[in-house]
């Protein structure tokens, strides 16, 4: 059995850097480590449909932006298939297969669903898709036998659901399905940057993401604007490192060889960190070199993207070729769930025989 | 706009006189009428997965049955397109799509739904496909555009949760459902007969039915044994008519003509009941005319159905044609939805366009 990937965005807004360092990056060192079989990176408009249902519009736009993150990143669709989840049918019948699997006290009882429902302010009306949304991700998972689901510690509960259809169906119906592993990112200061406003989050709804596609002028405004540390008055008064905005991004995109380059004042972040710490070192100096060390990680994916940008038929033609080849490995796995729930009625010739002896006997 | 039937039954078990009064015999006179323009019956085998996903070999083996039944009856493949649920991918899809247009406790508000989980005793572990089905009927029903459902009055709210799909869908997306109505029995006594044992519902569990492919003995077994009126004690009481199984069942199946044949001390049903009140006439007399009534209706399904058993291969091909047949309008359906949903993005020329010039004066 080949190791497999399957991962994916929900194309509600073009991704930023918080994306990236959280797992775009990862994602493109995996596709190049040569060990995995089959890498399925998956835009899922159908579940950003379960909570936009009203704004059908904002998903079905923001598609190619989603696909244009993907290939300035460096997600290559000779080594990935790239594909968007209404297009693979597949999925939406292995989900109401799945569905009878699950109780609706388990739903209830998951803590990423709970907390999403909370951060929507559902509590009263979920929309019975956004609910059930763990057992379309399982449909989506197991639909590629994916043996690795590369996300962050959050998703933890929702890889678990999974295992248990995974289990459950296996047990009832026979061996079809693969249980997956959770790949968890291997840096701590990746799992979640803050927003430039210092909130934990970013979000497009409160304007505090640094995007993929941002411009040079962009980035710098932004990264100028960045919330620090508030007591750090004075440049000589000492200044906090601990979720102070500015440190959590270069300890997620600093390399220490950028210091001779940019700052040669310092020769790795922490001589840096312990002189804002004991004081004298001022917040526009830490952005201007933020601002250097973002910019020269996002200028390769800027130019990448604005020539991806010339050639928007070419990227729908990646999608479709991407969904094709994603329908046909999902279809597979239908056949063999479909044999094994025993559904497949008119290809089984050994029912039609068996009844056809049963009432020629009464 | 045509006039469309959509209908059907659970396959968990052989089909009884009660399924007969309270839906099949009116169905094959809607068929027989002319007055609709395609009819569509469902074996809805899907649907029985959802609280049966433990035992698909039980639904399985039941289709057969369910099929026999209807040919028995007088459902003629050649009117009525019978088929089988699960054949029908697209019923699926439809399903995913309108979850994200009902919520979660407008489900939980539904009467159908909360007496089911009552009876099933399903109460803390309901399976999510149960609990959902509700939408899982409105694709069934709007699949097909089915302008009539001929069911019970207990199936009133399942039909509204259709209609309210059907409308917030279109008001959503676009005009691409058809609100159905229901067509109720017109006759009060076809609502619902009892079991033989006085018990308000036949189910295969108390085994109190009479089915349709029971022999003649076997019917004629379970009418002498039936449940009457039990203070009607010595021939010379008067009895009770109403809540009486024996006089429901004579409701539901007596036509005035055949006392002649078979009792001709009465001219009608009314006088055989006049008696039966005032003293004098005894439970075996009147459950030996009910045997003659019921095994007239009886005799000729019985008939037909000993010659399409000896014919299972041919009834699979009957339902293999009725599949492909609703599997091409439930999908000529699907791609309405898509396209009014835009989430047919690949032949969606117009966005793809648009995209391109966007980028482009970027």
């Amino acid at each position: 059995m080949g190791k497999i990937i399957l991962t994916g965005d929900r194309p509600t807004g073009r991704l930023h850097v918080g994306h990236y360092v959280g797992s775009l990056k990862r994602r493109v060192e995996l596709q190049n480590s040569g060990a995995f079989d089959e890498i399925y990176i998956m835009i899922a408009d159908a579940q950003a449909l379960t909570d936009n249902a009203d704004n059908p519009e904002k998903v079905r736009q923001n598609i190619i932006e989603v696909a244009l993150d993907y290939l300035s990143v460096g997600l290559d669709p000779a080594k990935s298939t790239l594909f968007i989840q209404s297009q693979v049918e597949a999925l939406t019948e292995l989900t109401f297969y799945y569905m009878n699997l699950v109780t609706v006290s388990r739903l209830q009882r998951n803590p990423t669903v709970k907390s999403e429902i909370q951060m929507r302010n559902f509590e009263t009306s979920i929309p019975v898709g956004f609910f059930t949304y763990p057992i379309s991700q399982a449909a989506d998972i197991t639909a590629f036998k994916a043996t690795t689901v590369p996300v962050g510690e959050d998703q933890e509960p929702m890889i678990e659901q999974t295992r248990e259809i995974v289990r459950k169906f296996n047990s009832v119906y026979g061996e079809a399905l693969v249980e997956p592993e959770i790949l968890l990112p291997d840096n701590a200061a990746c799992l979640r940057l803050p927003g430039i406003d210092g909130k934990a989050k970013m979000s497009k709804s409160l304007g505090n993401c640094i995007y993929l596609s941002d411009t040079e002028e962009d980035v710098k405004k932004k990264v100028m604007s960045m919330y620090t540390d508030p007591d750090h008055l004075k440049v000589s008064d000492p200044g906090k490192v601990e979720g102070n905005p500015v440190f959590i991004y270069l300890d997620a995109f600093c390399k220490d060889e950028l210091f001779a380059e940019y700052l040669p004042d310092y020769t790795c972040l922490d001589e840096m960190k312990a002189h804002y710490q004991r004081g004298g070192l001022g917040d526009v100096k830490v952005k201007k070199f933020l601002n250097r060390v973002l910019q020269e990680e996002l200028a390769p994916i800027r130019a990448r993207r604005k020539e991806w940008e010339q050639k928007i038929p070419e990227v729908y033609e990646i999608l479709h070729t991407g969904s094709e080849k994603a329908r046909a490995t999902a279809n597979a796995t239908l056949a063999d769930v479909k044999r094994c729930m025993r559904i497949n009625y008119f290809d089984d010739l050994e029912l039609i025989q068996s009844q056809s002896e049963k009432f020629k006997e009464e």
